[in-house]
């Protein structure tokens, strides 16, 4: 349920509400809207009844949620969720790109991918410090020195920082030295993790499993948000169908969907989505033009020495030519680039 | 293989290749094109040897094609195939709009639908006569009653007919009353019927099966192409995952992935690809910015009464805010709406 | 809907309520069973009132069908549906097997094979005159000489033919050399054919399509039963999904469901299910375990030298190792193998 | 790569291999065998030259492993891998049985369960006490408090606990109080927990995920292994299809596949699987049938009233009626129960 405060409800009228919610051994969750305040309650077996609370001062209405999700849902925060990593907004008018390599694989590599990407006109630089990969006898990733280096992209740059969470030790590291912190698709529904997620002050990026369905992504990023973190991100990176000529199948229809059920913003990863190389600008202009609010691009100084994913990488001179269709794309839509 | 014949090649010079080919028991395919002849070879078991081609008078070279699909690879011809229908060019720089009612219903209803659309700027009419229906009891469709409606609109507005062939033995009837016959996607490896349209003069448009890949698909269209009917555009119109919030799971990866493969003009199906009205508009922005020739959508006059799709169809006035998108997002990559 | 009757009623009664449902411009299907007639009621909108039925004599109850199938449902009729081929009886407490190769290739090979699984204990024989092959290219079967040497085979071994129908043109002659019309997974859900097979007096052997689910599948059985033939079995084949180790998914699952959905035998066909000649074996006995009537497998003298499916196809010392197990675990499960 | 040493190759001669490949930079895993021992060689880029090694003493061969699994693969080692767990041999000639509540919920309840499944048969007792729920507002397990609860009836018991790891935080509870660690699916490939299990002395029941293919099962199951923990059983419990009337579609086809390919012990989850009460006994037969070690089904003593999966769990009477159709099918193919 979602107790609606009346526009100049007391700070002391909504705690009111937060203590009959916590009385009744239910969970308290407010909102925070530019016209008023919504306490969104959580905890409950059946239906709540609105009786106790409708009667109390500053309380405009209570409306039940019907969707499994409660706190994400358009429902209960009808506005956009905008999240400011650095100035940077997303989820609000413009449109943000996101781009760099797989994997941070070497100082040069990375800041070379940086500065090519940033003047390029992208606003975050991606990179993996810790890389989940399929075989143990794969590259790993370079760990905290990893990190360092995003951390000195950023320095150099005023990119801000994007990379994967995958485990609960390092988690600190990761919130220390990165802007916004990836879960992977692998991880979606790794719910230790999530908890732990809402537990931090900083932006998730959370991806979508390769066979999750819509509402069972919600309910990932519900985990966050139930647990105290409300700068959730959604990144669809395409699900796993029977087709084999691409890597994964990008599903686009999620975007529209996903922008009428919740207010969280929505980040189409093109490059994992298809997995191959001359086919990611199609893709990106497609999730922009389907509704997009950020593209997270992979792109390497030369993909084909790539340690992870050089089949789906950009190279720079690739990664300047989608900006441009990306501007053009946005521009039709009436969305600048961020 | 592809015998590729040298630009001003003479007649008697192609007959001379055509005539060496029979005579292996192999099968020729003259395949025009803007700049010269190629003959593609089919029948053979294993590989074909170039040498008895290479020094007949007038060919250029032979070509081993590396993909199962050949005719409709873009190995055997490289210029994209326009395929002419009463003057619209479908798979050509334009981008074509099609529209039209699931069903055939009524006099009133289909003529309401097709002078709608013709207004607003579609250059198709789209309608089923027969319908193939997952139970024996919903309507399944008007059958010639219906053909002759659509010949009705067609005379009143200019609009091309395009409608779903079901079996043989409706196929002749379909041939007189329609300009391109629709393979649906339950029928998309009916080898009977894609054999028989090898053989009729109208364009097919073949939708993609529910969990065909796109080898097989483009192996259907070989079939039709195989038996003498060059004249085929691929619809993307949804393949089926696990997902359930949507009708089915509108493939866009397909689009960059087709156009690179085959020469043959794809078409996408927003309306049957997510299957819900209120999202129609994105996904065919998607698919015209991912790279489409043309889209095909259901448009009602009062989707809310229609016999069949009432959940995907577009009103009128929302085919209108769509036209005015398809537009822009058509401008913005340098096409102009046919 | 289902009118039922009492176990003593007259045929004058029965054909009243045959009569007062045409009377409503609803169509009656007079389902026969071991201890009294029921009487399905198809063509109506929306429910049907039981208020006109159960009044008149004969009439022991009214009974609303839940399912969207109707006829073919247990709701309608509960005790087992028993197909009899030529006395070998299908459905019935009895496990049967049918095996061959895929294609009928010559009359050597066909014999060789009628012989061979005829002595090892299978009652039919399975075989393709026509091939529905994904490339054009590819050996698409023998034709009406294919039938003749199938009728030559059971004419020499008893055994009851199984042979593919691939579309109405054809439908004819297979009807009059088959025993047993097998439709393929590709055309399940080819209305159309399902139609004209409600209209012959044959069996029919309905394979699921690749991506059909288990109420689309009973569906395109109910064309067949509603249009006037109520010899239906289905046979699990495989589905699609996004493993590539195996051919195809055999759906296990499906036996019990369907056993509990409907009263149709159900017939599993662990060849082209899993699709790997060595792992037949294991899938042909979870498939009797888990409550299959009937299996289907493919047997070919030479499987390396096969023109279709030699993959998948057993030898005949295979097939012989085959049948002892497949009578060990139907003894285990207390049915007898036919 | 593997190096086979000779059956007499004394310590001396192994611990040089050893050394030898330790000294190339590269992983040497000493895998037991009856007969002999050889060492696995992870951790090489390219192909590692047989030459160095074939000339050490006591060297019978060198052995290219062609699959991406190394450790895990038959190729590697031949024989069946049997874990001993408190005396019941996973893996070995005996079907082992599996069985309990979904989740931990009051020690009556699993007490009850408990000393119930004992009685009819089980080896095994499996209970939740951390639960992965798809919701942060549903039941997610007692804690440590399950954990004392579950090591408290196998104290009463004699039965073997198996319960799910969630995360590192809680895996030295589990390794303290449980006998057997399970990985849920939605963990199959959380690499920071994998690489924590090959660092303890318990057995892994490593789950499916829900849509991995057999290739990154198997190599999930290679993170353990290489991190140093030998005793992996894999559990298959269901495959994420568009079909939506069961739960889960149990794979079967992967039972036979992975005996074929692995030497570890291959365990099948019915309940899971295809998520139906009334359709567990099928599949549980099936998957015996088709060959696998063990079943690992869910019992509760009132499903009505359980906390989680009760549209899946058995009561005592249902699991004792599946005891007896186990040991016959078991009997069929001459394995016993355990």
């Amino acid at each position: 349920m979602l107790v609606v405060m009346k526009p100049h409800a007391t700070p002391a009228e909504v705690e009111a509400v937060v203590e009959k919610i916590r009385g009744m051994g239910l969970t308290p969750h407010a909102i925070p809207g530019a016209q008023r305040v919504a306490i969104g309650v959580t905890g409950n077996k059946g239906a709540v009844e609105p009786g106790p609370f409708t009667a109390l001062p500053g309380v405009a209405d209570c409306i039940r949620v019907s969707q499994p999700f409660k706190l994400v849902s358009r429902e209960v925060k009808e506005e956009d969720t905008v999240i400011d990593v650095g100035g940077v907004k997303l989820g609000g008018p413009s449109i943000v790109v996101m781009a760099g390599p797989c994997s941070v694989e070497s100082k040069e590599q990375l800041l070379e991918a940086a500065h090519g990407v940033k003047k390029l006109g992208a606003r975050f630089l991606r990179g993996g410090a810790w890389k989940p990969r399929t075989s143990p006898y794969e590259f790993q990733g370079m760990g905290e020195e990893g990190l360092k280096l995003l951390a000195l992209a950023r320095e150099q740059t005023g990119l801000q920082v994007v990379t994967e969470v995958m485990d609960p030790e390092t988690l600190p590291l990761c919130v220390e030295y990165a802007d916004v912190l990836q879960i992977g698709a692998r991880n979606m529904q790794n719910f230790s993790l999530l908890k732990r997620l809402g537990t931090v002050n900083k932006p998730v990026l959370l991806k979508r499993g390769p066979s999750a369905t819509l509402r069972e992504w919600l309910m990932a990023a519900e985990y966050v948000v139930a647990h105290g973190n409300y700068q959730v991100a959604l990144c669809e990176r395409g699900i796993r169908t029977f087709e084999t000529m691409t890597r994964n199948t990008l599903d686009l229809n999620a975007v529209p969907v996903l922008k009428a059920l919740t207010h969280l913003p929505v980040v189409v990863d093109p490059s994992h989505g298809i997995g191959l190389r001359r086919h990611v600008p199609a893709m990106a202009r497609a999730g922009i033009a389907a509704g997009a609010d950020a593209i997270i691009v992979e792109v390497h100084p030369r993909p084909e020495c790539a340690l992870s994913d050089g089949q789906q990488s950009l190279d720079l001179a690739e990664f300047g030519a989608l900006m441009t269709q990306v501007k053009v794309i946005a521009g039709a839509i009436g969305r600048p680039v961020a």
